[in-house]
This record gives structure tokens, sequence and C-alpha cells, in this order.
């Protein structure tokens, strides 16, 4: 059996070791939370800091394969066991362009896929110079996560409240669709693409409110949005599961927004919509098995569960009890002790071949099931 | 958290532990095997034997809720724990009655669904006085497990080599067909059910060649079959999982077989055939949640993966690149280091709308796919 393990603990790695029982590995996770969601569920778990190079490197020179649940982990250790002959998937020279939103973005320029024009600035004091590029959005270089580290800055009075650090200023694209796209290359260079899906945003909170799988584009959008995606995937010139988030404009042009080069949110509805989940996919491009079937078996909509704000402390789901009433919507609770506003504590996904019946009931999830305290 | 625990650690309970990760609770395992199916998918392993009174009660009393994956567990340990307020699922009366042969055929009898007519016999020399009453299925009382303890006594002379111990004798019937059917109740009676699968076994070897999913039986066997099932699982008077296995003569009679009060080989399908699967369906009931929709997605094919003859060892899957390749096939191993003739190593589901192309596959699956060591 192939030694593999996951740098990571969260509920991406949870459910990357749901779908890695079906198949013969030893699996190791290192997290430095004994609790986290994914610690009981594999066969070895290692308390350590993900982001320390002894540490991301005494726990990989033990395994055949090591893969990331999450970017901010030490890069330089994972290139030292590539160089001594453990496969590191995706490859650390991927997650150093994308560890870094200004090298990633610099990437998308050079590799020439579309992306919103930008400009990079070191502080604010450089950040003020670029007053006549505004409205734009201001991401951080590093640090970043889940939302934290982007800012709209809509105007020069919006430049005193930006961040005073190293970061991307890019033009403020007019998006009418949101979409993410999840890609998968094996060792040998084999790639799939599952179909994208649409994220759907309260376009007043501006608040991701479900996703729609497969999404509802037409074929222009579509063939471009896949023939960036395959161009961008293939630049990185390594293996692993890359989820591509993409802006549609009013134009109907599609530009690159963010890569992740693991398993993703935007994927979870594949472990019922499609054949070979996100999970299935990258377990067996970790242990050099045939690529999955990404084909989708029906239309989802995918809601997230996210902590409900004013509540912090240990979680009680109000309305579980009604949600899992409905017929065809699959719940998956993260095993997380306590809730915080904001914190993601779960997902529901709706399966049917009927999008209106499941667009109808992911509302009504959204309304009955909340993360209280 | 509820506290749940499974007394026992092969592949049920792996899947178990897989489909309960989507859910709030904390598991215990209780086997006597640290490098068993289960044993790293849980928070808590307990290395002990599940038939030692104390050793199940002691794993037991520190739990909210305990069930079974195997049935042959100190029954009298389970039965002080639900004094003590445990919740015991399925009951420990159940489990007495179907844990011995003799006493699940006199419930049968007892309650009135139809089962084949039958004898007790305690020896041979007992036994011997019944032989007018062959052709007959010789069932050892206690002990049998997988279809060890079953023999075929076609004639007198075969008596010779029957058990010599106590047994049902059993009247042997014109089968046409094998369904199995899956009931589950919740703590409050609450009862669904899944729709029956056909067992197809291969005329001459009298092996399971694979199981069909939902069974192509006529209206009127169905609603036999569900009668039954219902009258039957309401007679046991407990919460759980329960797969019946019936008989189909050629008068179109439906018969019962035998009962397994837990997860069971032949609801493997409902993994990803049906909106619940039977694991799912389990926890939601341990948990005290709403039972799931046990409504078929697709139609099913499921081959069992058998370690193959004279090869005894590490185990070595020949074939499993090209089994991964077909696009509906879900392959699921269980994570077994030795395979051994007979044992059961993993199941490959294939899904489709499409019958014929399923059974196609399924052929291609078990000539391909060859446990080896």
């Amino acid at each position: 059996m192939k030694k593999a393990g996951i740098l990571g603990g969260g509920q991406l790695g949870r459910m990357l070791l749901q779908a890695a029982a079906n198949y013969p590995v030893e699996t190791y996770v290192m997290e430095n939370d004994p609790e986290c969601p994914a610690a009981h569920l594999c066969h070895h778990f290692t308390l350590g800091d993900i982001k320390d190079f002894d540490s991301v490197y005494n726990f990989g020179k033990q395994l055949d394969v090591i893969t990331i649940e999450i970017e901010n982990v030490n890069t330089d250790a994972l290139e030292k066991l590539e160089a001594e002959g453990v496969t590191v998937i995706p490859s650390p020279a991927v997650l150093k362009i994308i560890g870094n939103k200004i090298t990633q973005k610099e990437f998308y320029k050079k590799i020439e896929v579309p992306t919103p024009e930008y400009h990079v600035t070191q502080n604010k004091a450089e950040l003020a110079k670029h007053h006549a590029f505004l409205p734009a959005v201001h991401k951080l270089g590093s640090g970043g996560y889940d939302g934290r580290g982007v800012q709209i800055l809509e105007e020069t009075k919006d430049i005193e409240r930006a961040f005073d650090a190293p970061a991307v200023l890019e033009k403020k694209v007019n998006i009418v669709k949101e979409l993410a796209l999840i890609v998968a290359v094996d060792t040998k260079g084999n790639m799939v693409l599952y179909e994208p899906v649409d994220m759907v945003f309260d376009p007043w909170l501006n608040l991701l409110i479900y996703q729609v799988g497969p999404a509802e584009v037409n074929e222009d959008v579509l063939w471009k949005a896949e023939a960036i995606c395959v161009k961008l995937v293939k630049a990185f010139n390594s293996p692993g599961l890359f989820a591509v988030e993409l802006l549609v404009d009013d134009e109907q042009d599609v530009w690159v927004n963010e890569t992740a080069p693991r398993v993703h949110n935007s994927g979870h509805h594949t472990i019922e919509a499609c054949y070979s989940s996100q999970f299935d996919m990258l377990i067996r491009i970790l242990l050099g098995l045939p690529l999955g079937n990404p084909e989708a078996i029906q239309k989802s909509v995918l809601v997230n569960l996210i902590g409900a704000d004013d509540f912090k402390g240990p979680v009680n789901y109000e309305g579980l009890d009604e949600v899992l009433k409905i017929e065809n919507a699959f719940v998956h609770l993260y095993g997380k002790k306590e809730t915080k506003p904001g914190r993601k504590m779960g997902h529901v996904t709706l399966v049917s071949s009927d999008l209106q019946d499941i667009l109808y009931k992911a509302n009504i999830v959204r309304k009955t099931l909340i993360v209280k305290s």
C-alpha cells in the first residue's frame, strides 16, 4: 500500500479521506489541532505546523506521495522532499506561484491568459499614485484566505483604509457571472475537466448564496472558459487538481480571477453530482491510478453552511431535522466543535434533473439550517 | 456530539464510518485486530473481543448508542447496557433471535411469515430420521456465517457428511430468484423500504455472480416481498436496519430465507444508487435523525471482489487500472492487507439508466479485476 500524506486537516482533508477509504492506501495527516476535522479519519495523525520546514520535511520523508489541502504550507520543505524522490502533488513550484497573489497574477500575464488589468503596489503610498485606476480590487500578496485580504476600492478616499503591504490592484470588471471550473491532471499529464459551476452571489451583500452545477452559460462562454483553463493548467506543468475561478463580464468575455491547486469548495457538489468526485479524482492522481469520469450524473445546487453572526462557541445545528427530511438533500457537516461567525461548518448538496426544484429547496435550506452556538 | 460505537471493524464498519463523517458524531470501534478495515476511520479504536461480556460492556458503557456490524457478539452485555440506558440498535432481543438459525426459523413460524417447511434436529442421528424429507437445506444453528454452516442434502446418503449438531433441516424450494430487501426503522418506529435487489447466481457453481438493483420482478412478487418484510420487521419491534433475504419459487410464491439485523452486502449498491445509502440510513437511525430517502437514483449492478482460489498472502489487485477506466464504475476496496480464497476484499458498483450497459460491464469487471497475492 502506498503511503499518502496531506498537509492540513480541515474539511477538505476530511472529505479526501472519506474517498481514500475506497482505495488501498495508508493515510497520513499533519495539522496543529488534534481535534481538526480530518484527524480521526487517517491511519496516522501528526501534530505539527504545516508552515514549519522541519515539521513538513520530517512528516513527508516517510511518504510515497504528499498533497495539500491549503496553500499556506512550507514549500521549501516540499521542494526538498521532491528532490529526494517523494511525489509532491501539486508541484512546489506551482504552490510558490499561487501562494502569493502577485506572483500568481504575473504568471497569468506571462502565459497570456485573460486576467483583469492590474498594478503591483508595495505599500499604501505607492497605491495612492494609482487613484485614477479606481474602481479596483485590492488584493494582499500573501496572508489572504477565504475572502480575507481582499478589498474593493471604489474611489480615491477608499485608499485611506487600504492595506499597507505588497498587493495587486486589479481593474474592476463588470461581472455578470462568476464561474469555477475544476481541472484534473494525472502524473502522466492526462487531463480531464469538470463542467463549470455558477457561483451565485447576493448582489447587495456580496455573499455566495449558492452554487449551481453545471453552470448555465452559453456555448461561447463555456468554450472560452475551458480553453482558458486548459491553457492555464498546462502551463502549471504539474499533476493535481486545479480549481479555477473565472469572471464573465457584460460583454461575455471570460477572465481568470484566481486558481487553487487543490480540492476546493466549488467542487463539493461532485461528491453526489458527478461519477468521480473531486476527492476521488485527487486520490486517483495521488496513487497513480487512471483519472475518473468528471461527467455530471444530475444537476446540483450547493449551499454552504456558515457560522451565523453573533454566535461563537460549541456548535448547534438549528433546523437540521427539517433539512434531513428533504428527499434529495445530502448534508455534510464537518465535525467542527466550535462555531464562529463566517466559519465554514458544512454544506448541503441538492441533486435533481429539475433545476427549479433544487433552487427552490436550496432557499429552504438556507433559511432553515442555521449554525448557532 | 453523540458517542456512537460499532462492535466489529470489518468493511461494514468501514463504510459506516465513511458515511458517519457527514454527521456530528464521535465514533468508537471495537475489534480484535488493530489493522482491521475500520480501525483507522473512527475517533477511538478499542482492541477487544466482541464476544466477551466484560469487553463489550466496558466498551459500551461510555457510549450513547451502540450498533453491530456482525451478529456474533456478546448479547448479554448488550442487554445490560440497554438496561442501563445505552441505546442498543438493533435491540439485543433481536440479536438473540437471529443469532441462532433455529430460533430465527421458529420466530418466522410464530409470526406467520412464509418460510420453507422445516424440522429442528439436535444431531446426526435425529437428522437421519428425516431422510424422507430430503432434498433439504441443512443449516447449523450457530457458528455459520457467509455460506459456511449450510449444506444441501439431496438424498439419504448425504446425511453421512451432515453436521452433527443442532440445526435446521429446511425443505428445498424450487427457487427461481433470490431477492434481498432492506428495511430501515428509526427509534420512533418510522419505517422505510429500499427496493429489493436481485441476487443472480451461477446455476452450476451456486456462486453469486452479481446483484441487480432494483430487482426485475413483477408487481405481484414485489408486493408480496414488501408485505412480508414489513410484517417481519414490525415483529422484531426494534429500530435498526434489516436486510431480508427472500426466495421466489416457480409458482411466484415468496419465502423468507434469512434476516441480517444490520448493514449488509446486498445493500452496498445504495452508496451510489440511492439517495440515502444503507450506511447513511443507519447513522441517521443511531443519531435519532429523520430517516433518509431510500429511493433509487439509477439502476445498479454490484460485483463482489472475492479472494481468488489458490492465492493467500499480501493482496494484489490485478486489472484494477482497467476497471477504474470504466466511466460509471465505482470501486470500493476494503483495505485488507491479506487475501485468501473466498475472502470479501471489495466490491464494484456500476450505475446507469441502461441496465444492459451495466450488465455487460459487470461481466467485464468480473473477468478483469482479480484479487491475487
